[in-house]
């Protein structure tokens, strides 16, 4: 059947999200059609308005409308630490706990040099006028633990020990409310070699 | 964390679209800001151009950016068949089997008195009219073997009735390559009831 070309444009633009393939890109078409035309007007102006306004702060690469985040421009917040994450979601998720009250950098990948990502896509150069510049007293790499985020964590573990700063991993086990026998291997074998002297203190 | 607000605008947006929750919309809306600012634009463009073009076909009220859309504009179509629909998404289904020549007629709905959805919201009004004026020699029932689905389907079936055409409802069964085990019972007592005689011919 022939569809209506602005029908199946909107389709196909939908598809571009991930995790929607072209049967919920159908269903998601005919609903804001059928049902709720508000919500689809006000989709359409709230992607093109932050397409418009979002850029990135020019300290921590995180998404903001401002020149500075919000995070990085808070004199609350504990500058001595700086936590460097993959993406912009990760800082969303350790704020989500409330236990960090540094600062952030953000990478936005990892290194990954097939792909033609290297230290220049990920920032790496401002990062070390960061560590240069500002008085850090601890990097925690916060990677994730990827071949890719390991080597990259490493190649930044490399630059703050240049200017002497200490360097932290977030550690990598098991995780709370996990059970070991449904957990994999390499996480455990990881558990294992990281495990902590709890008697006598 | 306080996010930026057309960030969260953003999210909120997306949750709309059905089968999105606050994960998945977070994640598109940091998969479309990191890597598909593109795609994000020709989605905003895509909503807004089909709500200002996209309207209803005034004989079968299915999706169209025409007076009267491009199946009830077909001549060679089969103007004796009156195939009656829920949704826009069943036109599409029906027209993917390629067994279908004859026009429709699009609900957008099913009757639902405690929502508010009576005869006239799912223009049964002009569905009489339809009958009455149009030389259609048979009113195919495909409305959902739901309980509301029924009762439309019956309301349509008196209205039929009453300018002497010919009803028919699409066959319920056992699906084609399902396995009697994992059939529910409903269906399956409905297959029953419904068998046919193979032998004699």
């Amino acid at each position: 059947m022939k569809m209506s070309p602005a029908i199946q444009d909107l389709i196909d633009a939908l598809r571009h999200l991930p995790g929607v393939g072209p049967k919920s890109a159908q269903r998601m078409t005919l609903h804001l059609l059928e049902r709720d035309r508000e919500a689809a007007e006000s989709l359409g102006e709230a992607l093109l308005a932050a397409l418009s306004r979002v850029q990135q702060c020019q300290r921590c690469r995180n998404f903001t409308e401002l020149t500075i985040c919000e995070i990085c421009g808070d004199p609350k917040r504990d500058d001595s630490l700086l936590c460097v994450v993959e993406t912009p979601a990760d800082v969303l998720a350790i704020e989500h706990t409330g236990s960090y009250r540094g600062l952030y950098f953000v990478l936005m990948g990892h290194l990954s040099p097939l792909d033609g990502i290297g230290p220049k896509e990920l920032g790496l150069d401002s990062l070390e006028v960061l560590l240069e510049q500002e008085t850090i007293s601890e990097v925690i790499l916060a990677t994730n633990p990827t071949v890719e985020g390991e080597a990259t964590g490493h190649y930044i573990a490399e630059m703050a020990n240049r200017n002497k700063i200490l360097v932290s991993r977030i550690a990598h086990g098991v995780p709370l409310g996990g059970e070991l026998e449904y957990i994999d291997a390499t996480t455990l074998a990881h558990a294992l070699g990281g495990r902590k002297v709890v008697s006598p203190e």
